[in-house]
């Protein structure tokens, strides 16, 4: 029973009725987050907010000082080359190499606004190489918006949920999908937004293998860089690297997000890479369908050229500035993000102590990592439920069903809560622990 | 007979054989730029480039302030709201009445990764309303930009030159069109990029008369804003008012860049406004096909979500500073870019002393005013012989053929010409003209 909740359940009625979906379960993160925005508003209470991948860091000072310079050197007047100004290129590259262990040439590396332009640009292209290879597969769970982008492209997608299918059982999962002949793509997330699970080499060598078997491209997206706090991947050029596809294949393009390992979302720069194989691969039906020769080609001079014809030009002076301070050992940038991590350590305990259960748990053999996501549940509670409840509590999240989970739970971000929030969550997650006696 | 000329011919041809286009009259615009530069490069002689539309001025230090600043202010690190941050949208609103006399709330008025993603999102939305209503028409000539869009979208188009059908004729060609139901929106530039015609306000309102009758939706792209020198169109407030079919129909987006105007085209920042009746205008197949209610929210929750989830942050600060000193009266942003039409005026005479004749010549009874970009061509030469000949002679432009024009010609932009390189240009003229004495 709903003791005097934190927040008037009057309150949050209303504004749900207000948002005008059908079931809060289903609203997207934008929604939620416009949903506790106007609570907030309306109550003065402030909520335990994990909805939304917001860095709730400042931005790399590294990437503001050389935006600025760059500024000053009056770039803004002069159209950026689509393909990315050559210091961004060539620092690109160097960054794979010293943290991934991967050979690139700069010419695949390909600056976008954000990687959400980079994995629009490769879902559209890679459907075009083959006619009969027209449908993306998905290893879910994922970032919901990739869907959406396929909505808005009209393309085709499966998905599956890996939660059942992990270490060698991936294989015969994702080979009962290749078989068919329609896929044209493998896209994942690692380190895994939601779930924050990583895929390790032994099933990224699974994924690798297949994507030649097969002839499909690998769509890996890295946006949290690096940040499998388990591992030490912050010093260039010496192991352990970034775990990545391209070791086991060349088929594969990458996307690396500035917006949470250097705190840069506003500016909506990412980086595409593309293995210097695919960027030279021709398809007879890639040039009818674009009008244009080779993969790489039809990323930058049909698909971003049509999108946005390149990329902030501060911006991508700022990027290329984290990767040469970095790639040269003089800009720690995970020393900056760690505090994820801590704060996940921190978060978790609280949920864990109160009744909840963490849903995606471990990596085959070894508990997940705390980083920028963790998944809870609570037991007799559907993930409709439980978000629902929580809002009472002024605490909010997004329903993995949103993810492509076959799951009951949320996710959890830590990025946008605080540390001195920590006594309130604890205070709040009591009182939903009474009112739901789940062990009881 | 082509005598000794300023560039080797041997040294153009082998650059053109290296480019691998079949013919180069067909060449895109950033082919013919990579195809002088590196002529530049291997002879040392600098080019009167005429293919690009590159600003040839120096940013607006309007823009430049208010983005330093923001930066200042760390907005690097958090995202943008999709639909553009409030001081951009009113003052946008603001700027559309004091320049444009027309009426539209800050909700219609979103910020876009240039005027590309504009186009991109409006192109896709108008064609998702009705499922019969699947083909987009351009009045031609245009910029051939968006003929790639199209190709990447796999959207369908038709499109006629405008030359043969100005005045009232241009009710009777577009109802041709229009009457066979497929049409989804009407798509121009004004002024127009590349013959720099205006359409006249009887012109504009056959215009708006038509889509209200078809319901389509008027797509209106105004990348050269006020620059219709002949009037003065620089005072907040104060007629007359850039034209625009807004006046007539309530059936329309616009796209404003600020590209060229605010010479601010490095950034990718431009603005997409919605009337406010299309902007909550509804229907079953927009829903069914984008799972949203409303046109507005298909462009921003649904098609500019999946592209690039906003627009830089530190820009939106630019931009809503470079609408407000305009708005104010405390920034003449046409003083700034009257240069262009100064040396228009004095380009053109130098073509047609020497037998040059100006393609798109009038806007009915006018003579077209002096601009960004003009059209030439050249008794007894096609377009690809005359483009391919000028190489010779030190001289770079497209052809009209890109443009979708009926017409063998040049599009001619000024903005990269110097004025310490009209003494060279009249040379080579005068030199091009003795060798082709096409008035002989």
């Amino acid at each position: 029973m709903m003791t005097n909740t934190p927040v008037p359940a009057s309150i949050v009625d209303e504004k749900i009725a207000a948002l005008e979906v059908e079931e809060i379960g289903n609203a997207s993160i934008r929604e939620i987050v416009q949903l506790v925005s106007s609570i907030e508003a309306a109550t003065g209470i402030s909520y335990i907010r994990m909805e939304m991948g917001i860095p709730g860091l400042p931005p790399s000072q590294v990437g503001v000082e050389a935006e600025i310079e760059a500024l000053r050197n009056n770039v803004a007047s002069k159209y950026p080359q689509i393909d990315g100004i050559p210091s961004l290129k060539s620092e690109a590259s160097r960054f794979v190499k010293l943290f991934m262990n991967i050979d690139v040439r700069p010419e695949g590396c390909v600056p976008t606004v954000g990687s959400m332009e980079g994995s629009y640009a490769a879902f559209l292209v890679t459907a075009a190489r083959e006619k009969e290879k027209d449908t993306a597969l998905f290893i879910d769970p994922g970032f919901p918006v990739q869907k959406q982008q396929m909505l808005v492209m009209n393309q085709k997608y499966l998905s599956f949920d890996v939660f059942d299918f992990r270490g060698e059982k991936l294989r015969e999962k994702l080979e009962s999908y290749l078989s068919k002949g329609n896929i044209c793509n493998i896209i994942y997330s690692n380190p895994n937004n939601p779930s924050w699970i990583c895929l390790t080499d032994d099933e990224l060598k699974i994924i690798g293998e297949l994507a030649d078997k097969y002839d499909v491209v690998v769509i890996e997206d890295l946006a949290y860089f690096a940040m499998d706090f388990r591992l030490d991947l912050s010093k260039p050029g010496i192991p352990p690297y970034q775990p990545t596809v391209a070791r086991y294949t060349r088929n594969w393009v990458m996307m690396i997000s500035s917006s949470k390992v250097f705190s840069y979302a506003g500016q909506r720069i990412g980086i595409l890479i593309i293995s210097d194989l695919l960027y030279h691969r021709h398809s007879q039906n890639l040039s009818d369908r674009l009008r244009v020769h080779g993969f790489g080609n039809a990323i930058i001079h049909r698909v971003l050229y049509a999108m946005t014809s390149g990329t902030s030009h501060s911006a991508q002076y700022a990027l290329a500035a984290m990767f040469r301070h970095a790639n040269n050992g003089t800009y720690d940038f995970i020393a900056e993000v760690k505090e994820y991590g801590e704060k996940a350590r921190i978060m978790k305990q609280l949920f864990l102590s109160n009744g909840f259960e963490i849903v995606y748990a471990t990596d085959i053999d070894k508990p997940v990592g705390d980083g920028f996501y963790f998944t809870i549940s609570y037991p007799g509670m559907d993930e409709a439920k439980l978000l629902y409840h929580l809002l009472f509590y002024g605490i909010s999240a997004i329903s993995l069903g949103n993810t492509g989970s076959s799951k009951q739970g949320l996710r959890a971000c830590v990025s946008n809560v605080r540390r001195d929030q920590f006594a309130d969550l604890e205070t709040r997650l009591n009182q939903f622990h009474r009112d739901f006696p789940a062990d009881l």
